[in-house]
């Protein structure tokens, strides 16, 4: 653990194999088997290589606390509700999200391989961190992916005044060329997701117009007063119907598909099981157009996107997911900086399981 | 051909029969076999009937012409490319739109009937008019459905100077309930799709902000100026990177899945073959679960929906669809009024084809 960075920025850095060695003994204290614990200390630690800070370390006492407070279930049995060669329903067992979805997401990569593409629906699951771990396993099998999930719900819809919407994120990733990383989008149907909204709050800024509402479902600003959350779009002219349809479809993907819950059913963590929905599909790359093709016509692709003019000097149009890539670089070379909050939950997390801290 | 409406609003109306058949019969003039030229007429009428009024009429005479110029087939010879058993990759032969994408989504209800999901890509075809037709195929065969299109290049990037994405829509369905229509969306990833421009156009009425730019890609809201697109989410604050990520999924999944060309590789209409590729996916609903089950819980769902207490007392909240499915009801009753440019449009279409104006 060493303190780097300079000025106001200036916070503890662990290393990536301290920091995913401690969620790993963390998850094996809460009675995981090793291979899940494994799964898990996986899952959050692509979310902090790579610069989602909302999504890794963050989730980790509160994952552990479901476990303890008898919440999710740290020894599911996932079972098969029914299947097709190319589709598969789940029942997750109240199993830690990323645990069942890192198998159900394989299986889904399984079914693609067998028939060109494959759908698993997910019920009975957890939160399953971020969502772009799932098609960046599909990525390493060689295939384009897709995730959906239901969430808390915490979104007002367009012309409503009730929380009765998820962030339902979508994440979309395609393998990348001979000289591109890969394509890798994360993104809420919701203005923003709550955990960044958590970023503004503990940096003392201000939201951008449009992203939240108060308690009494107000638009605001302050990140104090932020409760709910505004659609994608923002408002009618600018596409909130979009954000607002993409957000049902995630419903009806995850919570319909799977004869699971639908976000409005979700509980509001630590006050019941959450029974998250998902969905998973593989679309296997070779099903479609031979490899060696598809990689030469992503590189060819991908330079176009980088040669557009930019708009200022300083600016570049960028691959969605190159920013996290080069997070991804640095944070592996320099370390993953953590917010003194945060490092003080992680504390507060081994001191509870009387496990030791980052080494 | 009725005239009715009031004030500044009365246009022109047509029954739905006569505007269809007017459609065959200039497919029919431009040498279509009659199943296909009934499948166009199919296709741009479902856009009429439910309000979209884009993608219907104001398409007909520019899908003619691309025939009688010798840009697109009107008898392709739709080639397999690929195939496994829930996947399937299609050379279109550069036949119109509408009939290459009806033939590809019912391939992939095909092939989700016998393994649960079917996915099919397309190179080579054409401007395939509305996009939520295809899923609508689904819809009636008991499936959801899900469509993307590349489509010519008009859209800026994030941060770019240069028109290098197509407006690259989405349409998603789901089969309705017993008492609830089905869920319906079709969205640009841009800001907003160019032939609502040509409405504002049309109307004389000033554009949102942040919809479009003008030729040297500045901001504009003059329609008479707009050329170019923005994206859906307008700015990074709004979420642009969302718009961006999943303008750039469909190339990919369009595009590079298909073999095919991606957006900046359409020509703009009228200067040569516009090789457009698609990406249609179908799920079977009781591959997952029972169709009772689905349909009782979208009842459920819509349900809660629609009983969200709305902001103002004038507003509702609506589902994804309803607004078009209320069109249709009122359109199919009353018929379609026509814009008077776009009326005449047809009548030069009839001029050119030396066939029976709408009746």
């Amino acid at each position: 653990m060493a303190e780097t960075g300079a000025g106001a920025t200036a916070r503890p850095r662990t290393t990536v194999e301290a920091l995913q060695g401690f969620y790993r003994r963390a998850f094996e204290a809460v009675e995981l088997p090793t291979a899940d614990a494994e799964t898990v200390a996986r899952v959050l630690i692509a979310a902090d290589v790579r610069g989602i800070d909302s999504h890794g370390a963050p989730q980790a006492r509160g994952y552990a606390r479901m476990i303890r407070q008898g919440l999710a279930n740290p020894r599911p049995n996932i079972q098969t509700v029914s299947e097709m060669p190319g589709t598969l329903v789940l029942n997750g067992d109240n199993g830690l999200g990323p645990v069942v979805g890192d198998y159900a997401m394989r299986r889904a990569i399984d079914k693609a391989r067998e028939v060109g593409v494959g759908t698993v629906t997910v019920r009975n699951s957890n939160h399953y961190a971020s969502c772009f771990y799932y098609p960046l396993l599909a990525i390493e099998a060689g295939m384009a992916g897709m995730t959906m999930t239901t969430s808390g719900p915490l979104t007002l819809p367009t012309f409503g005044m009730a929380p009765i919407l998820g962030t339902n994120p979508y994440a979309i990733g395609f393998p990348g060329g001979n000289d591109s990383p890969p394509f890798l989008i994360d993104m809420a149907t919701s203005a923003v997701a709550m955990g960044k909204v958590g970023i503004y709050r503990r940096e003392g800024q201000t939201l951008p117009e449009g992203w939240t509402f108060d308690e009494q479902f107000q638009p605001t600003t302050d990140p104090e007063r932020a409760r709910w959350l505004n659609l994608l779009g923002g408002d009618r002219d600018h596409g909130s119907h979009k954000g607002f349809g993409l957000n049902v479809a995630g419903d009806l993907f995850c919570g319909l598909l799977s004869g699971g819950r639908y976000s409005a059913q979700v509980p509001l963590r630590g006050t019941g099981p959450l029974e998250t929905s998902h969905m998973f599909t593989a679309w296997k790359i070779d099903a479609f157009v031979p490899v060696e093709e598809y990689r030469a016509r992503f590189d060819e692709y991908t330079t176009m996107l980088r040669d557009c003019p930019p708009r200022e000097a300083e600016q570049r149009v960028l691959v969605p997911g190159d920013p996290e890539w080069a997070e991804e670089v640095e944070r592996r070379r320099d370390g993953i900086p953590l917010h003194p909050a945060i490092y003080a939950d992680l504390q507060g997390l081994a001191t509870e399981l009387e496990i030791p801290f980052i080494g």
